[in-house]
């Protein structure tokens, strides 16, 4: 293989990173390509499930007697901390690295110094190559970081008219077979999936994702949040695919489904819903770094209205309904001036569809964050 | 100059065309450009104005004698009969044009045969190439002579959530300053603009284009569907800066808008406003090739309910309100598989917005169409 440079190792190592998402929480995806002191590829490694080697162990074996004196290229600041795996900066230094490349400084208390070590060592240190990518594949995990709750990506699928369904409550189904599968995609790589009362009525979802580019990832829980404990026993969201979550308001009966994962919520402040920041912080406990919110209009303008939503993906379909529920409704909001805008990140064709990618602007992307 | 290519050539011309949009009703827009025998471009025009010289002969004074031997590259078939101007065959042929090349077939029974007098004389003749460029330049002419009534071109501005406006009513501004100029483009290349009552109450529109790109596009007629005629007579809409067409049922008063030129007209067919057929027929019969539908969402939903919406304009703002009117209603759509699905011809960012272009599916481009 020819020599390749730095930025370009290091496109393939955030390449490499996306692999592990969706089966490394509370891990972050890391990706790792060693070169040897030519410039050649020897080794190429990426994190691939929590508790299992880091990126940098798996391409340190992949180069052998290859790594010494030559280049390792990796996302994240190689740790400094003993886990349950032993720290990379030592595996590194260890294998006669010579020098380290990183994209991104690792924020978590613990892990953090890796950079220090290295070069304390005699290790020679670079830091900030292509951060913004590398921050990208990370998001998730950096702003569970950062916030010290999972990070929140609401999805819709809607009309031109912001219609989620026709009037008569018929959606399936208003986008194309690629935004459908495309949405299984993110649901593989977040660690729970939440719904609404109203949506489990509605379109009785499943919620599992099925044909996941990689068959090991495993599935999402799924979380209903359901203040009065509605849900009929015989939903297909709480069928065996995958783990599910319950929750309910402190009183709710639920009595009716024996053997569920019950979680009980206080009311949120404005008295509307169950309290989704006590949610969150649940979540965050059962190691929970990324949520995929998947409505319905309600729930979705509860999270909105708590600024709780770090990232909207909407699949819009060529079509116009003139009838049937929006997108999102009770966000608070009165008049133009209080419109929630966002940053259009990315627009892709989907088939028949667009996918729009954007976050609120009133959450920074993560790269931006101060540490709270 | 270099010599080019005929395909070059015919892109210049539909370039060309496209400077007429707005002011060459009930005429087509039309470039031209001509070629000496060396592929050097010596001439250049196009239809500036209905009753002005014809784009080929703009090309062809251009080009003087260096247009003997030569070829014109034209985006329409010269026509064949004596208008306002004689035959552009007839121009062509005394010019000692050698080969003349078109991309679209005059649908027009009055103007076509120009492609057969010009081989009769011994000119060789190419047709259909860059249609799709040449058709998708002139849509608004070619739709209106085959469905004998104005292209309508529906446009709307809305957040992600398909909001026109806030809770409150306010809508200033939901899109930013590129795709608010991009509207004034459409207003100037349109020749009638048309807007109900209840946006009129709403928000008080003007209407006229400001900041054309070429100042003596003329102002497009304002056309204010009112059923009741209810407009004050203060409203913006009446000012002097642009003609306005009131339109109002049968029976309404309207004596307190004195001096106002109004259309009265049939109830439609399900009793729910105008009857919008007998409005592009009005409008037809005034010359008026190209309709710009501005909304709101009542009229937007009778004009597709109708079938009478031949392009798409969404500009979509990365915005959320959770409240406020929908981009369209009443379309008569009551169940998914009966929602009126678009064809996606473009999505182009406008600053921090989207531009979605496209064409409801049961209106095939006018390229396609069988003549009715």
């Amino acid at each position: 293989m020819a020599p390749i440079d730095e930025a370009d190792a290091m496109r393939r190592a955030v390449g490499l990173a996306a692999r592990g998402l969706g089966a490394t929480s509370p891990n972050p995806v890391v990706g790792c390509v060693v070169l040897d002191a030519a410039g050649e590829v020897v080794g190429e490694g990426w994190h691939q499930r929590a508790g299992g080697p880091h990126a940098e162990v798996h391409a340190l074996r992949a180069a052998g007697e290859r790594a010494r004196g030559g280049t390792a290229v990796v996302t994240l600041e190689p740790c400094d901390h003993t886990g349950r795996t032993g720290p990379c900066s030592q595996a590194l230094i260890g294998a006669g690295i010579a020098r380290v490349v990183y994209a991104v400084t690792d924020p978590t208390p613990t892990a953090t110094g890796g950079a220090a070590t290295l070069f304390a060592a005699g290790v020679d240190v670079a830091g900030g190559l292509l951060a913004d990518e590398a921050t990208a594949v990370n998001e998730a995990w950096l702003t569970s970081v950062l916030r010290r709750r999972p990070f929140v990506l609401w999805k819709y699928a809607a009309t031109l008219d912001g219609r989620i369904a026709a009037a008569d409550g018929t959606s399936r189904w208003i986008t194309g077979s690629q935004a459908r599968a495309d949405v299984h995609r993110l649901r593989a790589e977040a660690d729970a999936v939440v719904v609404g009362s109203g949506t489990l009525r509605a379109d009785d979802p499943h919620l599992a994702h099925r044909d996941a580019p990689r068959p090991d990832v495993p599935q999402p829980l799924r979380v209903v949040v359901d203040t009065h404990a509605t849900v009929k026993p015989d939903a297909r969201v709480l069928d065996a695919a995958a783990p599910t979550l319950l929750c309910v308001g402190r009183d709710a009966a639920t009595g009716h489904l024996p053997g569920l994962d019950v979680l009980r919520l206080p009311p949120a402040r404005d008295g509307r819903g169950l309290d989704l920041t006590a949610l969150l912080a649940a979540l965050h406990d059962r190691q929970v770094r990324s949520v995929l919110l998947e409505g319905g209009p309600t729930l979705a303008g509860s999270f909105l209205a708590a600024g709780l939503v770090d990232k909207v993906v909407g699949y819009l379909a060529p079509a116009l309904l003139g009838a049937g529920p929006s997108v999102v409704h009770g966000v608070g909001i009165h008049t133009i001036t209080q419109a929630l805008r966002l940053d259009v990140a990315d627009v892709t064709r989907l088939g028949v569809d667009l996918r729009v990618t954007a976050y609120p602007r009133t959450h920074p992307a993560p790269g931006v964050l101060e540490e709270s």
